[in-house]
């Protein structure tokens, strides 16, 4: 018997995987989540039967929402992730040189439970990390609890839909605006551009109207809708794109270089064209 | 009822797409052509089961194939496409301002009457354009009876196995230096570094064997295995990195951009160390 799984990335478009087995399930008080032990992928987190990672590719996103804007901020001493429960991001935090606090604050703790089960290599910052500080909240609330406060802000959320749809309204970027200090960053994961055009037209259009630097940039991921995704750096002054090499830390990547740094800035013509359609 | 068509990507991962219905079916003495109405991708067209082409994200792939080695060139007066029978790299070719000669040489008119039917917006050069030469011959062959005679050639292929199976080896690619001039380019698909990484290599360590200047560049493809797609540009003299953006003609494009041209080249970290791999 083969077992596949597909998950329905619009109501038209599907990926589809061999799962040798489920590795787990369960219903928490947020979400459906599910492991799954694919063949191609190696084990996949799915949240509402939504692929969030696996294991084969997750260094791309996990690299690219993380060392992109620490590596444009100068010093990035205490650094914020909101969401991201399975520990991707904030172990990418955590081995920056820089950073010295890195505080995850993920409102749903059986996320980060079970990949602690599950993922080991994804979720190692999750425990015992000295650097991390790990609050089961919501995110929302945190940021008004610590005004002026970070360097930095990663958004590792879900898709705006459910729980995680108050991450990506003009109000939500203005919070994250205060809580960062007068020279900080905040990047996000902002959907396909070749399946949701609009929608990653109108969080950058958000975003943009709150800091005065916005930029879109973008990554490879198979497992995503469409196999590319978008990120949205929002800056109160730095501009990623005028990085120095020369102060691009040295850490072993497998995705993200000096070099992929200001490619990623690099759009194809028919996005570039849609973030300045007002 | 749902019609779905899953293209197997690799064993064991697959794209699957809802289809409204099959225009077309039949089975050429080369190979078996299809052309699927789906809802997410508009026309879609297939051989032995995988998709080539579609609608809606056809552009990515005909603008990067051709596009970046003719802007590379510093007069592409004479181009020939190997493969590619529905016309949208041949479109490509013949809208540059600087082609006097674009030929196409694709093994099965099938493809090329098959497209010319249900695919006009791809197919346009193939009938009645007076740049274009279109011949339903073997490539291979083709390039034997014309040494040094092109500026470019695009290698519009299938994937390595059955028919084009001689388009990816290191003697195909000694007669395509062959046929090119002293100053010729070439560029080829070359597959998915997510789901092929060694075949990508193997690829390109052929046609590094035989050009001075060898580059991979990478392009976001939906429809194709990880949304990633590689192509290598194979140059006797011009390096495509160093291209003048005041040089690339100003023409209408929704993916390639100079920007694009040269982020195209930046390669993520796990692909540029395989490349650099004996």
């Amino acid at each position: 018997m083969e077992l596949w799984y597909t998950e329905k990335q619009t109501d038209n478009v599907g990926i589809t995987c061999k799962v040798n087995r489920t590795l787990h399930t369960e219903t928490s008080p947020f979400q459906r989540i599910d492991v799954l032990e694919t063949k191609q992928f190696g084990r996949m987190l799915l949240l509402d039967g939504l692929v969030m990672t696996t294991e084969k590719d997750e260094f791309v996103y996990h690299e690219m929402i993380a060392q992109v804007p620490l590596n444009t901020h100068p010093d990035p001493q205490r650094v914020l992730v909101i969401g991201g429960g399975d520990g991707g991001s904030l172990r990418e935090v955590t081995r920056h040189p820089k950073v010295r606090q890195a505080t995850l604050c993920e409102i749903d703790a059986r996320v980060i439970e079970v990949c602690q089960e599950y993922f080991p290599a994804i979720a190692n910052a999750l425990r015992g990390n000295p650097k991390a500080e790990i609050l089961v909240a919501d995110g929302i609330a945190h940021i008004q609890e610590r005004p002026h406060y970070y360097d930095v802000i990663l958004i590792d959320s879900t898709d705006p839909i459910g729980a995680a749809e108050g991450l990506f309204t003009l109000d939500f970027y203005r919070q994250v605006y205060k809580s960062l200090k007068e020279d900080g960053i905040m990047a996000a994961q902002t959907e396909s551009p070749f399946y949701d055009l609009n929608l990653v037209r109108k969080i950058y259009k958000n975003i943009e109207q709150v800091f005065p630097v916005t930029k879109l940039y973008l990554a490879s991921i198979p497992t995503y809708p469409s196999g590319l995704w978008s990120f949205t750096l929002g800056s109160k002054r730095y501009d990623p794109e005028q990085v120095k090499e020369a102060d691009i830390p040295d850490m072993p990547m497998q995705y993200y270089t000096a070099q992929i740094h200001k490619a990623a800035f690099n759009l194809p013509k028919f996005i570039d064209d849609a973030l300045k359609t007002l």
